[in-house]
């Protein structure tokens, strides 16, 4: 008998070395990048590809995790000079943070470049990266089947027109509230993701950190995905790519067109896969995961909202 | 046939006169107060009794909104000077205020005087008042079978004893975030949580605004309530006092035990009211309502939150 392939889902992003400052304790060196993030999360979903760019003093021990995870790595690009590196510190409330120093170092002069036996991948996640490297994604895609992607301020405010020439093809787009805010020039979030639908993407999710996460799409329907309350956020670094890569390798995972209802359960595991990685530095409580411990909290996240469905009279 | 006496809610709160400036409008003379805004929630589930006072200045039209409603107003006691006043303004966010003005007037002498018929009243919410007052409503009462209770920032802080004795006596205290990190010395709400249920209440419900509300009980159980997405605030005023009005008045309206699984429908019964009074000035929305719109906006709550609970392998 056979066993139907089961999708691809590609990734392409930063890979990064952070150095992190909390009110409790400090990691330097501590790997990073949204495309790590997304792909330690989606891999427990989903057979996943990276395309990325490093330096020479990537951690060996990194790409160890990510290829015990099962990601792909061929995609990653290993040149000479320094990985991107990124330090920030965090609020007493670990939700509001500085950032201290950026160096792109070789992100600066990073450009995507798939390998021959990624062209066929269905499932496409374009991390945050500038929007005109996301269009060149595009053009070396023969036909994906569901595209996610995220972005940031600094390409609303600065390349408007190339990120607005993404959004068009896009089924999912992945913002955080102050983004949807700024893409959309209105306040109030409800008629920012009308707004932002109007614009292109067939789905909205708008990601709001520990207060979790809505889901927008076109006909109005509304999913409001919570975030789990922890007892103790040791870093908060890649939740909403950790997050990305759970709803995306959901999707991926189950082959299926995207519809209402496995976008709502993809927001769960989403939700699920960030509330990991905050427990933890860097990708840590990722990588020490087993698909049970996914299934558990993935079950208790469905407990957090359940109600009886009462007659009020 | 006998139909069983449905038990009765008592409410003891303030009643104010207020003066809201929103970005977009500007109310004069916007009947307020906690416990006006409670009971015209919980008046859709429960009969109802209001204890409070206002001056000789207080609208009869409001009188007549209130018992149009069903609200019993022998506990309104009408004493000479002027109503309880507060002017404030909403930032653009709709979130934050500044206050501008407090004027107690007649609240600033306010002394609970429960009339006799109300003393065997079974639910009992104890609105936001000084914690020594809400002592006072005990000592009227015979046998509450459950106590709700608010506080503030000033009870806090000024008279932490008094509160911590009437803490002990309820069955679920409700405060907003920043208030249960005040109370608890706990950023994190989860640790501030377990904290607050070491001080004596059964249950904790922890409100968040535009995030909704999240309830605590001493067995470690949580549940999150959405708040639903709107399109247009006009004024978030007694947006609290509102959800505390359903949220008891589903209690007393079923005359149930509260369990774990009837605070969980109380907590959707209080974001529905929630929802409604800041979509209008004062209780405008709340006194214009048929019980069948809210039967509507709780099942829109339930399909906010509804995923399918499916095996992720």
């Amino acid at each position: 008998m056979n066993t139907p392939k089961r999708p691809e889902l590609l990734v392409v992003g930063s890979v990064a070395i952070d150095w992190i400052i909390t009110p409790k304790a400090v990691r330097e060196e501590s790997v990073g990048g949204s495309a790590t993030y997304f792909a330690m999360a989606a891999s427990f979903f989903a057979p996943t590809r990276l395309v990325g760019v490093v330096g020479e003093d990537f951690p060996a021990a990194t790409v160890d995790d990510l290829k015990g995870a099962g990601v792909d790595l061929e995609g990653l690009e290993v040149v000479a000079g320094k990985t991107f590196r990124w330090k920030g510190r965090y609020h007493e409330n670990m939700n509001d943070r500085t950032t201290l120093e950026t160096h792109l170092n070789v992100f600066e002069q990073f450009e995507p470049k798939l390998p021959a036996r990624y062209r066929g991948s269905e499932y496409l996640f374009l991390a945050n990266i500038q929007p005109a490297l996301q269009r060149q994604v595009f053009e070396q895609l023969s036909e994906p089947r569901l595209v996610g992607m995220d972005t940031m301020n600094l390409w609303i405010n600065t390349t408007r027109d190339d990120l607005l020439a993404v959004l068009r093809k896009v089924d999912v787009l992945m913002v955080n509230d102050e983004e949807a805010r700024q893409l959309s020039g209105q306040e109030n979030l409800v008629k920012a993701a009308r707004a932002i639908l109007k614009l292109g993407p067939r789905n909205l999710v708008i990601k709001r950190g520990e207060y979790g996460a809505l889901l927008f799409d076109r006909d109005g329907d509304i999913f409001v995905a919570p975030a789990l309350p922890l007892e103790e956020v040791v870093d908060p670094t890649g939740a909403g790519d950790s997050f990305a890569g759970g709803f995306m390798g959901y999707l991926a995972g189950q082959g299926v067109e995207p519809s209402g209802s496995t976008l709502r359960t993809a927001m769960i595991c989403g939700s699920v896969m960030a509330s990991f990685c905050v427990e933890g530095f860097s990708y840590d409580r990722l990588r020490d995961l087993e698909i049970d411990d996914v299934q558990e909290r993935f079950d208790q996240f469905a407990r957090l909202t359940d109600f009886s469905r009462a007659s009020l009279t």
